[in-house]
């Protein structure tokens, strides 16, 4: 059974919507290679044949604003490319069956210049028919597992995670290894549905931020703190592992070369400019985490812990920062383009 | 500038997901004339030529479960027609972009046989590439006017429409004039959108139900219930107008012929089994009428007037069965089935 909770709907003052600073830098770092990967690799003509529909993916688009301005980036791109005014865009916005797709929909650009799709469900399965995508984009999003490890919930088992909620800072090797293979048996879901689904010679390109998974373990020590004070029972926490998984070049190489079905144009670690990493900037950081992960957290604890956990990590925003100071270099992410072979 | 008013969202009890149990009776009355058109008139060889996906919409859907319902069938009768297990069903589910598709995603069948899309926007402009779509439904739905004539919105107009909410039972003609002009413009809109969707070959059945507009009028007495009673300002009814027209065999004629892109294969007014009417059941068919009209009463006259208008009426549910008994004979509704050139 996957598991999905959405980041926060609507558009108050933790909703997704306000509160994606994050990712919208991290595809402002990607835009350019995004649009040299198009422009070398694409080919067009062979890809459309008859038909002058042109259609691209977002997996795990979420709510808002940050997709509508990377697909309309990838049809400028296009468009630019091929100087053609007779292509018919059709976007495809992906995500969970429980994502805000009325938030999505309702703020859709008046200006786009593509017809725009929901498309709900999981993007570790298939979401459409064979050979239908020209471009699929997934931003942000495949670091989420389609749900926790299993051994991670049993308290006999040797990966139990005991006072951590993330493989991050956990000294036990088991934790990390039943988050890769977690990861790997969802990439091979994710790899066999988009083979079908991506035309031969259209391209995929995937970008995964590698900015904030350090900063999961504050919230972490708030919880151990609630645990220390009495108000929270500590297998509750032990239970809980925050399902993402950051993948390495090495771990996208293999899963990919697995699949079989891509071959892979560029692949590599970039340093996208980030003002909120470079300044060190806890307290928005935490915020934007804060609606990335509450549904996650409500789920789990209940909504008064996971209030309680949220609003005392925002409070150590100083505290972090100066960690961040010492500890952080730069933001990092990486970058993968591929092509259907 | 279109206006909208969705069906109520959700599943409360007012909700339109909850009261939709007409609009069902409306369809499974169609269901076989559905049958009979698409096996006698669709010839799928020739429309999809080298593809094998099969694409259906349905034109303000709302939010279920009426339109899982007819989609379901629309796809089991092309597979029992084409013996054939190769085709890959694009279900596309298209109402306003502030329809609530949340609830419409969630509420997915889970055994379906189709991939399913949200699509949002009006149907009285284009919200696909050109030639998509193999087969296009609309039920219960055509009736909807983007917008109230806006004739009737001045008080100096001779279509002023005093202490009436609808053309039905005014006996100025000028109201009813309005009304219609209204629908062939919106009508035009709406086949050169859908001349430029459908593929040549490809299917559009239309199905409007003439059940419950009668009953329009009740709620208008109790609004003018209250204008009489000092509770309400009677302009504020006089330029409510209810957004709705009840087209005739010869008005639909007219704007398909008007249209010159679709064939009128079929075309007839029916008697679909309706319990609701048959039995009088004048409470459940106002309930049924507040889950669709609540919206647009609340936009005009605020949520205090609006639901004491909907109690009011629907407290009058004896009164209203002892009419229906001695006015309404039978449920009636139009189908007509096109084909495009």
């Amino acid at each position: 059974m996957t598991t999905s909770f959405p980041m926060n709907a609507g558009d108050d003052p933790y909703s997704y919507s306000k509160n994606s600073h994050l990712q919208r830098e991290v595809l402002d770092g990607a835009k350019e290679m995004m649009k040299e990967v198009i422009i070398e690799h694409l080919d067009i003509k062979n890809m459309l044949s008859s038909s002058n529909k042109f259609c691209i993916i977002d997996l795990g688009c979420s709510i808002g604003p940050n997709t509508f301005n990377s697909m309309q980036h990838v049809v400028q791109v296009v468009k630019d490319k091929y100087h053609d005014n007779i292509l018919e865009f059709q976007v495809f916005f992906n995500d969970h069956v429980n994502n805000d797709f009325n938030t999505l929909f309702r703020s859709l650009p008046i200006d786009r210049s593509y017809y725009p799709f929901g498309v709900p469900g999981s993007f570790h399965g298939r979401l459409l028919p064979s050979q239908s995508i020209h471009v699929a984009h997934c931003s942000s999003a495949i670091h989420w597992l389609s749900k926790t490890p299993k051994e991670l919930l049993d308290e006999k088992s040797p990966s139990w995670n005991k006072g951590l909620i993330h493989y991050i800072g956990a000294s036990n090797i088991e934790v990390m290894n039943a988050y890769v293979a977690q990861f790997e048996k969802d990439m091979e879901m994710f790899f066999n549905a988009r083979a079908e689904e991506i035309v031969p010679g259209g391209m995929m390109v995937l970008i995964s931020p590698q900015l904030s998974e350090h900063l999961l373990k504050f919230f972490g020590s708030s919880l151990m703190d609630l645990v220390n004070e009495g108000k929270l029972d500590e297998f509750l926490v032990n239970s809980f592992n925050v399902p993402v998984y950051f993948p390495s070049i090495e771990d996208m190489t293999k899963v990919v070369e697995k699949n079989d079905c891509f071959s892979i144009e560029r692949i590599e670690l970039t340093h996208p400019k980030s003002k909120l990493v470079d300044e060190a900037d806890a307290k928005t950081l935490m915020i934007n985490l804060r609606a990335v992960l509450e549904g996650l957290f409500i789920n789990h604890f209940g909504s008064k812990i996971a209030k309680e956990a949220f609003t005392r990590t925002i409070l150590k925003s100083d505290e972090i920062s100066a960690w961040m100071k010492i500890n952080y270099k730069k933001a990092c992410q990486l970058f993968i383009a591929l092509k259907r072979k």
